[in-house]
């Protein structure tokens, strides 16, 4: 299957007709449907499919060398945000396979282990917390906290595991693993009009991270409750995110509310409490901390005068990555020099797993910048610039 | 049964064991649980059941002279706001069926018939109309509108009743019914803290209406798009929210936000849409119209700088309701004189009949005014006196 027909066959699967976008949860159908699709793929090629204890798949291609170690991997995630792009994650895994593809047509014996990964629950759509997969085989996460996580229906992580037939008592670290991998190469779609040519190179991520505000007040009836009488926890709640924009403003930072949840949720009552997601990133953790304490504060002095109690909790946060500058310059080599160096302020696997492993992300362009949403876009010429990039780095690494 | 037993019988009913609240929507298998008790209920007292073509329920006792006309009906509703309370409407309908108990322990006979009903959809939590069962029979509403309305899941009004095996081309106004109907009494827990005694009458529904406001920006992804590139929906959203509140105290009305739904609705996507539901409410129509028309200026303000569009659409308005003067006076008269006169912001099925034929309404004290939430409460022993006004009403106008 070439790129192009790999492509036209993701397309279609957990994409919103009405909108055009694309809800593939974590061990929802449409997700499952892009796992056979890559299952499918990898057995295409004669690839070794390792699924591991947490929800990551990988397929193998072994040199004739027998070793089973220092592999270059590549790869990204087949799951997406509620009502995504086409792009975000599927592009790595399809330009992946296509990359290999290329390789074997030029002859290339490697001489390291080069796999395709799929890793689980990227986007933390379902479950809360981005990168879940890498986070767990990197030991980034407790395995009893990512087992009580719940998904919006109130199905823990541990239940969809068991549900998907994993054993959700053998998640966590897997240094067995980890140890087999050289290096981690992550394709992406760039998600901020960053890149004037096809193709750039990552040079860090952001700090960023979520967390999630409760306002709790008292419901009551909309029609006969007097102003003075109201705990209603709406004000306050605009007040945050009024505070959230203008607190990015001041500190060079993002902050972004993008998920609120109010009860009971009727028109003719007042709600009783209001839970909302509070997304912060910037160049420092310091500005980035500046922003959510100065949200938070603003929130509780706009708590005060509807008698609204006001609750924090950090969902997750992730320090400064910095990419590894041999295996950045290495990469930057296999593609003639002269790639530009992008900082981003997206969360990915090649971020988390950089933790433990020397990692690298290429860049595909993306012309309006525009990402998690349906008009997420990249022209297919650039596309391709993207594959031969991938083809480029592989056969430069896969030599040792 | 006792109006104890009845109580029981209906409390477990669509409640949510967390959070005490009821779910009871219109045609859902809590409410349908609700209607096959309410028949239950009729069979038991050798009442004729009459289901009229708009989903409204009666049940009759018809007097020994034969007569079909000039009915005293009373009753109210069975469903829910989402998480609501125990007690407004099943309160008016419970209290109906003890009432003719309690007038058939007194060996009336009555001259005229004395009907329960259980009118439909009063709320509006299913379909967005309040009051959609009366409506419909009084021909308030277009029944082609009505048959149009959606809800939640996307399913019309029409597939509804067609599920429930009504007939959804039969619905609208029923002059044979409302000619047969000499008054309506509905009896209702009180909800803004208004009644220093158990029981009091109404006098008036103040202006009250629902207002969608819609908040069109550009989903992205909440990391790497910069602020000045935002399209974001949410802080016009907010801006919106604490005008609602300023507009409030500035035109003497009550103003509220308590539904909202975010596009896409994922912690790291600047959303798309928000869409928020506006209850206002007030002593006149300019105040309320006012309110409005300023929520709706602040909110296209707050929204330039965002590069946002604002839609208005008017759901549903209720005019001033005056009730008849002198059947509340007969009423005021049989509960002995000197019983409170309460305006109220709460829109009732009665206040839709009395545009067609006299009504009234009997409130029972609620002690710390909590209404549309799972504290709402009405002391046991105010229930019975409720009961005991609502015998003596029924038993002075069931003499002609």
């Amino acid at each position: 299957m070439s790129f192009e027909e790999m492509w036209a066959a993701l397309l279609p699967v957990g994409r919103d007709e009405a909108t055009g976008g694309y809800h593939r949860f974590a061990w929802t159908p449409p997700e499952l449907e892009c796992r056979s699709w890559f299952l499918d793929e990898a057995r295409r090629r004669d690839l070794d499919v390792e699924h591991d204890a947490n929800g990551n798949m990988f397929a193998w291609w072994f040199p004739r060398n027998g070793t089973r170690h220092n592999a270059v991997l590549t790869g990204s995630h087949l799951d997406s945000v509620p009502g995504g792009g086409a792009f975000d994650g599927p592009l790595g895994i399809v330009s992946a396979f296509a990359a290999i593809d290329r390789l074997r047509q030029r002859g290339v014996q490697p001489e390291r282990p080069i796999g395709v990964a799929a890793l689980a629950e990227e986007e933390g759509a379902r479950f809360g917390v981005a990168c879940l997969g890498s986070r767990l085989l990197s030991g980034a996460i407790d395995p009893a906290r990512a087992r009580a996580l719940t998904d919006g229906d109130g199905h823990t992580f541990a239940e969809v595991m068991h549900n998907a037939g994993l054993d959700p008592e053998a998640i966590g670290q897997d240094d067995d693993l980890l140890g087999r991998i050289g290096c981690y190469i992550e394709l992406h779609v760039e998600q901020g009009r960053a890149l004037d040519r096809p193709v750039g190179i990552a040079g860090s991520i952001v700090p960023h991270g979520r967390w999630r505000f409760g306002f709790t007040g008292e419901g009551n009836h909309a029609g006969t409750t007097a102003l003075a009488d109201r705990r209603d926890p709406m004000p306050p709640f605009a007040g945050m995110v009024l505070a959230a924009r203008e607190a990015a403003e001041r500190n060079g930072t993002v902050a972004t509310v993008g998920k609120v949840e109010v009860v009971p949720g009727g028109v003719n009552a007042i709600a009783s409490s209001v839970t909302a997601w509070l997304d912060a990133r910037g160049p420092a953790e310091d500005a980035v901390r500046r922003t959510v304490q100065e949200v938070d504060e603003a929130a509780r002095v706009a708590a005060r005068p509807h008698r609204v109690s006001v609750d924090l909790a950090e969902e997750s946060y992730t320090e400064i990555v910095e990419f590894n500058l041999a295996l950045r310059d290495r990469v930057g080599a296999a593609l003639g020099g002269g790639v530009p160096v992008l900082p981003t302020g997206a969360g990915h696997d090649a971020g988390v797993l950089s933790a433990r492993l020397p990692a690298a992300m290429l860049f595909v362009r993306n012309p309006t910048g525009v990402s998690h949403a349906p008009a997420e876009f990249a022209e297919p010429a650039d596309c391709l610039a993207g594959v031969e990039a991938l083809t480029e780095v592989l056969d430069d690494l896969a030599r040792g």
